[in-house]
């Protein structure tokens, strides 16, 4: 019988640094086993053992959490959303456990069970009808018996609560994230009133996930902090962003970049930029640090390589990797051996190879000329009188660069 | 029983296009499962669900061929690098061999063996010696009794040459692909008289591999045809190269690259990019298609997806992925909706998200600043005496940029 | 007889847009009688037709004000600064205003005395030694009768208060000018606070010179603006920025780039950055237009060109300038024909040529690892211990960037 | 009674590195007196003053040779373009004289008249009447006792020659330039074979002027001088390059590029830029070393101060400047002192600011498209219907780059 492992809380109690995984469903689109646009994740039914291998090597890198793959899996997302299987969400949430649990239980990780902002939210649903969604998710979870919640992505700090609210009735640790930058939700309220009423709504660890890169990310997390401290509050901190350097972001993050998402290649971080993002988590009091979107395992792998020290344990995947490339000592070539040694990986200027591309883009959408009150009004805007005022102005902020 | 399939030479002669597989050793290093350095496949016998995994994801790509992991995996490379595990290169091939068959039968691909350069004729070890060295891995494949043979990535075509001349006493089709671009080998023998000598080796498919982007490697293909047409030779035609963008490379392509390999990310190709590789390498006459260092699966889906029309059919992987981003029609947001028509991502300029980098780096090496013969004369150098010559030469080299 | 012309007071009560020159120190550099360094103006005694010529350049490009080339030709400067030859401030100065006036008289331009920051006042001499050195040069300007008087080229606002006290006391106009951006002065004054103090030392017309680009030197103007409409006073705006793009500039401005002086190249505005500048300045509500280093003549004919509606004139350069590149559609070639339209120059994004170099740049100096404070604590600091801890904060500085 | 100089032969024979002047159109197109489109010189008549001020300021820098500013001054250029005056083409070419005599006179410098490309040659008129209005020039140049011809600007070799044959009968010596780059003129004459009849057409300096960037230029005469050289002709060489970087041009030069002409500020050569043309040319073996457009006074300079040690002297403007930019040691600021010496300047990457911009472009035209053959025939189309082709095969080129 394996030993009891210690709980999330227990974990962050202690100091103890938590290593996340990083995100599915771009890592899986890559690989063949979803769809951009929907993002759906029947794949916990349908291709089981590509899950479970993405799970292997996040905790051969080192994450100490195993997600649910149940991104976008509420039963009103799937239905509106590429969902012609005849899955339920059920089956696919409770897939999504046993795989999860399934590879935790061959190391020193957690299952953590997760849902995310909805459809029903976005088009004006009231907070009854949201939070059942919720609930039927954390049904399967309770039934499968997950360590702890997480409630990531969400763009309002208002449905964030109501998840926050859901899921504490399981009695089990709640983490929750916002995918936001410095400037704050898309109702305008800024990190630091967010992170107090999530802690308010009874999360024991708050974040930041996805929409921007790392220290864009942390920024956002340290903002929070901040607030949460001013008003006398204390809770844990989490952080699991992009993979993608995006500096040129707007406030709704990098859905609006024109690159995203089948042209972000040349944004995507080298694992020397983990080693950065890593220590200034660690240094703006974040201990549960981890990827989203764009994350490969050895990118969780730097940061559980740059944190090695403060863990006191490299992960299993480092047999395979020499601190700051010291595997190079064994190259053929003088000039690639003589590039095994830390100073040179952490100056490095990487070149694009485009040359006729730029290095920033001009974001798109109503971000970029429109408030974040006229936002909200519109939401789910789909009228092609609509599209057709997106375009234009899109066609005027572009003239206008 | 399954049904026989049509042999590799059958496909090429009647006009077919087959899909190659993607690189394995960069695809495996960023999952935890290749060290880079000396970049040996023991993950075969260590790992063997991972590069099972890897291969699925190919076949459902579109991959008409599984190509054995056996990249570096001949006794005299094992031996010198890294391979401090009590395993025989006859089991590490042999797992190869297995798990490609494995895949293999689950779709429409044939299994090929393969054989690369050898650190014997690097240290100037006679031609006998180094034919052993081949021979040694050709009975692991004849044992397991793949359907083809491919000698690839070979900096000088007269190693190619005795690879081949080995590999065609197995009666199998034997395919050879240089490492090199439109400048020719590393004794400086052009494109063309490397095709023509690989023809007359016995090679009934010739191309290039890796080291170069894939627009660069069409070129270098391109010459090949035309010296082998000129000597009135009849051979098809093969290209698996690079996914990076390595317009800055020198005779010596990408490894001569600072960023090589742990800062290549800004450089990734799109799939996008990927559509124009395979119809350049189409037009050009070529007829096997696919993809070494940097290729995702996804990258070989836009390979297949590009080549849809000519090959009659869609990959497996297609289920998952609209054609040109047409997946975003069912976006929330209608400016990302926008997006899921083909002239935008065919026209597209994507930003690095890095201003402080260049477009365009320096190459480093031999190659940059001494010629052809004097680099044949170092080969293997590692006296440290050496190493200060190179370094002195590269300090020169970035001040005279 | 020439008529009287009206007094900038009259211009700018009355509405009128008011366009300056552009600089001198650099045109004058690039032309070979200004010294990189010193950047002391005794080229007016030693080469009078120089800057006669570069006055009647800027006179043809629309410029309404002819600044006298007195930049840094106050006594402690020249004394210190490579003033090697036998010449007096006095002689300088005076050299200076007649051939401003000399080609002010050819057209509808008026002569505008200028003083600019002392070393004086930067090794912390007192009130009274500091307005001395200005008073000198004002002695001068009231000897030759120039039309007003501009303080220019402060980055603390309390050296410009002094030399607006000074300037006051001759009864003419008064403008002045910090070398600012949006974050402030030397001292950590915000630009709001900076507006009010200028106001109150009696300028009759504020803005902000030099050191910034034209949008980030508007964006001063505009903090400026509010801090003095908030305090409910009442004056007249000008703003004579750089010719470069400083996007990546730290608070002390392009001094720090480390492209500065002799490598700014690549971030010289085109004319159609000019109209942009034009017209957000005008959009700012400032009234006096003009330029600063980088700035050549046909700059200043782009921001005349771009108000042409609101002035009611045309310069008399534009008679070699067809709007919008109109000149074009006599090209020999139809492709540069078609060039020949607004749209075209209006979203050109031009290309560097140089693929290796990158967009932004890192600023060097105290500015980047210390606060406003410490800075002001060193001011002039010289000894070889300060430099070498300099260099040792600029290593780290970039080996983190 | 002035000493009588060297002339340009004499000073070549003996080995001295001649340096020529700059190109006027560009530098009196931003100074306000050239109209770009037409680009004619009747500023000689017009405005003395400007033409005169730029003869003396690249005297001043170190230039040898006064080219007359008589650039597009034949007739039937003058007709055709924007000659709205009742200025005759003698008028013009005599005050070209008389100006670049006056400056010429007051330091160790030739007056050198200059021909270029006719309209009549483009639109196919004969070599008779092409040779007719080069004789028209050469009469001016004769009244007024020039020192030395330079037929330049030309993309055809056969017109060049022409031009040859014609200054020829003067007597005087002659110097040609085409304005081709290493692919050689608009008919496919490769530059080997141009400079072979440049020379039996009776030149005895040869060379290549404008279009394209110093290094590239070097090359082309490279070629020449091998052409020279293997045919066993004896001749001078000379070059005079554009000022703006142009990796990304296609055998008809910048002006094939999105940025001519109003938008190459990014890609003007550094003063350090120049330091390694002067260089290169020299290593090449080149003697006559000067500029074309973009080339300003202290870009002169520059060459004059790379070649001090081999010719003995340091220009005038020298005394305005510090070699290696020692001038900064005077500066206020610790960290920009740091910047007086070479390495840094030698080795800097100067940033454009533009984070949106590329650093290459794709060029337009027939050049990009179609080859040599078709272009030739094509000439001075003009009308609609080709407009139409030109226009949609840019839009082609751009889809696909």
């Amino acid at each position: 019988m394996a030993p009891v492992k210690k709980g999330i809380l227990e974990r962050l109690n202690a100091g103890e640094v938590v290593i996340g995984d990083g995100g599915f469903v771009f890592a899986l689109e890559k690989r063949g086993y979803v769809k951009a646009g929907p993002w759906t994740p029947e794949a916990t039914v349908t291709h089981p053992e590509a899950v479970r291998q993405l799970h292997r090597e996040f905790l051969r890198a080192g994450a100490n959490v195993m997600q649910t793959f149940t991104f976008y899996a509420s039963d009103d997302k799937l239905e509106n959303r590429g969902q012609n299987l005849k899955l339920t969400g059920v089956q696919i949430n409770e897939a999504a456990c046993d795989l999860a649990r399934e590879v935790a239980s061959e190391g020193d990780a957690l299952v953590a069970g997760g849902v995310c902002q909805t459809p029903s939210y976005l088009s004006c649903k009231s907070e009854t009808e949201v939070k059942a969604i919720f609930k039927k998710q954390l049904d399967v979870f309770m039934k499968k018996n997950v360590d702890f919640l997480i409630a990531e992505y969400f763009e309002h700090v208002e449905e964030a609560e109501w998840a926050v609210q859901v899921l504490k009735t399981s009695g089990k640790p709640v983490a929750a994230c916002l995918c936001i930058g410095p400037e704050g939700d898309m109702h305008g309220v800024s990190p630091a009133e967010c992170g107090v009423r999530l802690v308010k709504a009874g999360a024991q660890i708050i974040g930041v996930n996805c929409h921007f890169d790392p220290m864009t990310c942390v920024e956002a997390v340290r903002k929070m902090k901040e607030g949460v401290e001013k008003a006398r509050l204390k809770v844990h901190y989490m952080v699991q962003p992009l993979a993608f350097h995006t500096p040129d972001c707007n406030c709704q993050g990098f859905i609006d970049l024109p690159e995203f998402p089948f042209a972000l290649e040349p944004r995507i971080l080298t694992r020397w930029d983990m080693h950065k993002y890593a220590r200034e988590a660690y240094k703006t009091g974040i201990r549960f640090i981890g990827g989203c979107c764009g994350f490969e395992p050895y990118h969780i792998r730097a940061v559980a390589e740059e944190l090695a020290a403060e863990r006191g344990i490299t992960p299993p995947g480092s047999e395979k990797h020499g601190m700051w490339g010291s595997g190079l000592e064994m190259h053929t070539k003088p000039w690639v051996r003589a590039r095994a040694r830390r100073d040179y990986w952490e100056t490095i200027m990487p070149a694009s190879g485009r040359p006729k591309c730029p290095s920033l883009s001009t974001p798109e959408g109503w971000g970029v000329t429109k408030g974040h009150a006229d936002l909200l009004q519109h939401k789910e805007a789909t009228s092609s009188q609509e599209m057709k005022h997106v375009l234009e102005m899109q066609k005027k902020a572009k003239s206008s660069a």
